[in-house]
């Protein structure tokens, strides 16, 4: 079939190598706002031809909206009236809640499938894209009841071709869980990040004794601004609710810290430990 | 030459594999107050034997302790005193101010190196020992104009040998910085894993979605407790400083959320970026 990925970057770049590689692709078309993205992502063999939106939504079966979550409100509205019949549209945003109260009860909603891959890199445009960034991850699917049976079908069969695992959930419970595995710790990288530049100066010395500790918990503060900002604010009141739950955490360390109470510090730390459970 | 590990746990353990591998020592003597990681680092084939401490430092030419660093401030007066002439002993502890101010002044003060690897992973124990965890990582040699000459020359040799860099400091320098490189990462971590497993009760959820970024920032919670109490009670004062600053910096990105200040938001993302200039 004929998809259209609109956002030529890490993961609609990632996305494209993928499709192709497996056969679900047949040609790619890219649509992106940045000419230089489209003219990178030819030049690495991601998309076939680049072409306007309008275009690209006449000529193919599958449009992916893979751009940060507030250029996908803008344009969602758009998309969703010039949808064609046999037409299926899916976005790989990191919200939901925001996006599905927009086409909510829209006459095409049917032809909507909502998903996020539950994979990424700190890195972002169309040379961050690699192959297998899906592989073995989870993709989620949300309000799946709300989509035709074709299209949700015709999402599935990708997911499985991608080799990957299909959760599904409602918006809300999405936006939630997010907040929790992948939103906080973006959070806790960009403070850490600042808290290390401000009071290192001479940051010859955290190369020297940087290890790999700091650098797993600190890596993610390299990411993108244009596609966190927007994530923030859709999710303003989940990540707000996590993140005073975290500083709450934080400062009871601190106490126990000032107070010297080595034992709870301890306790502390082995029910921290319970993560191990969680994780591999 | 005959080495003695006290401590056959995750860094004396790697040590002593790579110390024999690399040819460094002939005999690895294992010290270990818990008898069953002494049986299982010889099943292991990481040293030749357990021994005594009395008995192992009158054989050894050279004394690793790689124990927590409470308990390396219990017995390294013991030890001191009964260094042999021309024999080395050398810590590989993570915080380095209250080992040396203890040994300052003692007869034997020019037969001990101080050294802390900047190297380790979430995991302990005899079976968390593994070749090349040093290898092209950081040695920290602190306060070296103290050691004998043809102590610091033995260290230095066998750290050339592990293929590790060298890194030299003053005690008080590495305390302050492996605060802010190190110590806080596993605070915030910590503290991630209190968060989520607060919050979450529904831990399947997290395991179907955690994808690598959550798992990078909270993997360090899996540490044990044995070995951080430790670290955070000898550099209390760097890290309740570091720790104070850390705590500023999310409450700050707290206000912006809360205030919908995203301007200011995206400049704090793009500031945090430049942490990129730092990691590889």
């Amino acid at each position: 079939m004929i998809v259209t990925i609109l956002g030529t970057g890490l993961i609609g770049g990632s996305l494209a190598i993928t499709l192709r590689e497996k056969g679900v692709a047949e040609r790619i078309i890219g649509v992106d706002n940045k000419p230089e993205n489209l003219q990178r992502a030819i030049e690495l063999n991601i998309i076939d031809e680049g072409a306007s939106l309008e275009d690209a939504m006449l000529r193919s079966d599958l449009v992916v909206l893979a751009i940060p979550v507030d250029a996908l409100l803008q344009v969602l509205p758009v998309i969703m009236d010039k949808v064609r019949p046999g037409q299926v549209i899916m976005d790989v945003g990191s919200t939901k809640e925001k996006i599905l109260d927009l086409v909510a009860g829209h006459p095409n909603r049917g032809r909507f499938v909502a998903a996020h891959p539950m994979a990424g890199t700190e890195y972002s445009g169309p040379d961050a894209a690699i192959r297998n960034l899906f592989t073995h991850k989870t993709m989620v699917l949300c309000d799946v009841k709300n989509s035709d049976d074709d299209a949700l079908e015709m999402v599935e069969d990708m997911v499985d071709k991608l080799q990957m695992r299909t959760v599904y959930m409602n918006a809300e419970e999405h936006d939630l869980h997010t907040a929790y595995v992948s939103h906080i710790s973006h959070i806790t990288s960009f403070a850490l990040a600042l808290t290390v530049l401000k009071k290192e100066k001479e940051s010859g010395r955290i190369f020297e004794l940087a290890s790999g500790g700091f650098e797993s918990t600190v890596r993610l503060a390299k990411s993108s601004p244009d596609m966190w900002v927007p994530i923030f604010k859709h999710n303003r009141h989940n990540v707000l609710d996590v993140l005073d739950e975290h500083i709450n955490q934080l400062q009871q360390i601190k106490t126990l810290l000032e107070e010297e109470d080595y034992d709870a510090f301890y306790k502390l730390i082995q029910k921290s430990n319970k993560i191990r459970k969680i994780l591999k």
